[in-house]
């Protein structure tokens, strides 16, 4: 397996919460690791529903912003662990995430998040000079915070969802150039209550790339049947996309899932995916469709056609390749079903 | 008015409730009386509010790929019937729904469905060996089912939604030549208790199309105050659009419609439509509003200008035209009051 | 303050609820006082929660499309108080609006609603033949309704939302000539209970502009910490946006709060805001981060980095500049940290 997912440039882009904590496999999953930052998600994954244990944590961490052998820019959690995108950073509403940016490139740069709450000196951005110059180290700090009754019946809504962060200095004013690069990452802010998954993908639609690369080098999202996947789709760049999944659906609102039977969210399984925006949820791979090949791609015909197309593996729940996998694999990897050309 | 209705290209486009249960106009609509798969949804129309009495049924048809005399391609429940978009298909949630597809062209092509679950053999995509080859027929299985209750109060998504069909495989490995030329139309999963409407109209955005039509062809949705009308869009192609309808709003739900009074739902009257997307919602015609020659057209000022526009027309309740209606029409093809040279 | 906000165009695109309330400042926020449309939504504002007192009432106002100095064109409240964009439209659900406009410009044009009711005659449309010539005053009659119950536990949507209005007659049969030069403004529809704002600022991407403006002259939004800030973004013409507000979320959904803690609607700073669409949201100016220059922009790179980027400004609760503050302003006004030579 190792060297396969290697092979298809998996390394840093799959979490697979099982085997961190079965402690299988660790050398694959290192950045996994260290993106769930501190045990209460862990512990709620494990099904107590008791929340947060550690209500308004502070954490820290120090991520280094490094050019990769492509020429590409990422983020890493420790020296020369850079990917792309940048490791998801998970936390709880209520905690606050200081993170030690260290600028190991020669251009200024910088990160700036979406959904939780900063001061002037945090924002990322050139106009409040908040910024790491070359080789700078700079701490930026990140505050959430649950939602709050205000008047009648109404309630200020809270920092839980599924963000992302993201360099706003590069090249510009706006980061132009540090997002084409490569330097943007998820942000996932969880709810007391909220169910976690068994395993995470990052996908960005980034122009016309995915996570900067196009089929069929597209990143593999790699599971089993049954396991509680979840998705962070992330979109950047300057133009407009669609994301589609093949044979899963989810709700388009918070979490993906519904409140109960009347909840009004509509259901999709095609959504815009534009720049600067996010979404996220959960599927349990392969419900009710079985395992198999499963297409994920934007819909808008010439950017699908063009590459902007990867794969939802979903093996047998023993590990093993379904019938019929290996070749469509192979058709995928030999632009023949995944590409204008093929088939 | 079957003369008018062919001459501006509706026949097949236009599902009347009404006029097949009272028996009537069937040959004008009866593509729309093939549509409606089973008892079921009638009954419900009927308003005894029981839900679906075939629970779970298996609803078999064939459709057909064929040429049209354009050039288009379209498929059709019966040989020579195929139109642009394809008919609504249309089932309860618990449904399966089996498709025997006949290509009657000499290019490969396959169906493809969103929202409903199907196993690889089904998925329509060249990825999978999942098309039909010219001049084979081959059988398409999506199965639907209702929302269940995960952990805590968390719910997982049913299948009920507006949702669409299209082929995956003419043109390269996603369909883009099918796509262009007509393989599309609407998929409609229905929940028990879903109110159903008097009529149904299909309108597809594909590229700078309304249905593969500029103005003046647009197809005309044609019916009378206070029939309770249904509007499946869908999105298409390469392009981004956002469609309007004068006069009528929805909510951006599910349904188009409310829970209840506190349902948050933001209410629209122009919603971004764009390729893989789709949405449903009903309206009451010219309900505080009154009869009309109202339009609907694409929100992006080049793409109504270049055509994307097309008639809501909503006659009086005896069927004959409002003042000024005549008017109107007759603006809107003589590209007066239609089109950007117009008035 | 009255001469730095004239400086930079503020005049006629601020409104401040407290300055009316309490006498002051008059003169700089006319267009304002006059846009609250009667009394009742400033007695809601005082908190007693009871709603509209003047429950359905009918209120008439005059409107000017003028020519500006510029060469734009605008809508105003009375002669020669033309703005771009056009004054904000407030009314209860359930009230109606009688609107007669002055067409003070050598070219035909009209105002065309979203959101509320409408016959053919007040459509807008030159379809409809509802315009006004050169020179010509003509009456448009808009009315809203409260949401229904209809069969079972659904209910018909009613008029309250961020709505808007806009000529769809100048230069062709869609209004694309008025648009482009201005004719466009917000129309707020309210509902019992719904909470009201300090300020209000109507934010216009059109085309690749921001109220026909880039950067550093897009307008400014100037508040003080803690003031409920309320942002109507509504978008026009032919390319596609996103909205971004740093260091501010909302829900999506009709009032940008939440219904209670289960509300499923995704929280956001981040929205696609295309041709046609239109959106709001309140936030507490500064809640949680501070007060400070926030940048709100467009988040397609190349649009930001092309001028469609603007400062909210939160200033202390005192009315001064927080720390840091002028030189962010600055920064921006050299094009030094707003636009990508900068910084």
């Amino acid at each position: 397996m190792t060297d396969r997912r290697a092979q298809i440039g998996l390394v840093g882009r799959q979490v697979s919460r099982r085997s961190m904590l079965a402690g299988a496999a660790v050398s694959v999953v290192a950045p996994a690791a260290a993106t769930t930052l501190g045990a209460a998600p862990v512990a709620a994954a494990q099904g107590n529903g008791q929340g947060n244990p550690n209500d308004g944590e502070t954490r820290r961490i120090t991520m280094y912003a490094e050019v990769l052998p492509s020429g590409l820019v990422g983020y890493g959690l420790a020296p020369g662990k850079a990917t792309v995108p940048g490791p998801i950073l998970e936390i709880w509403e209520g905690d606050t995430l200081e993170i030690e940016l260290v600028n190991n490139t020669d251009k200024r740069l910088s990160i700036h998040p979406h959904g939780v709450d900063y001061s002037v000196d945090s924002d990322g951005s050139p106009l409040n000079a908040s910024f790491n110059e070359p080789g700078e180290t700079r701490t930026y700090v990140w505050r959430t915070r649950a939602p709050v009754k205000a008047k009648g019946n109404i309630w200020i809504p809270g920092s839980a969802g599924y963000w992302h962060y993201h360099d706003h200095a590069m090249g510009g004013s706006h980061g132009t150039e540090g997002l084409r690069k490569g330097l943007y990452g998820a942000l996932i802010v969880r709810r007391k209550g909220d169910i976690l998954p068994d395993r995470q993908f990052t996908v960005v639609f980034n122009d016309m790339t995915i996570n900067n690369k196009v089929a069929p080098d597209v990143p593999m999202l790699d599971c089993r049947l049954g396991e509680r996947v979840e998705f962070v789709a992330i979109g950047h760049g300057n133009t407009f996309h669609t994301f589609h999944l093949h044979a899963h659906r989810w709700a388009n609102n918070r979490t993906g899932m519904l409140e109960g039977p009347n909840d009004p969210s509509q259901v999709v399984d095609n959504r815009d995916l534009n720049p600067g925006d996010s979404f996220g949820f959960q599927v349990i791979a392969g419900e009710g469709v079985g395992p198999g090949v499963w297409m994920y791609h934007c819909h808008v015909q010439f950017h699908s056609d063009g590459g902007m197309a990867g794969i939802f593996l979903v093996r047998n729940e023993d590990g093993s390749l379904p019938d019929g996998a290996q070749a469509a694999l192979d058709r995928y990897h030999q632009h023949d079903g995944g590409h204008p050309n093929g088939g």
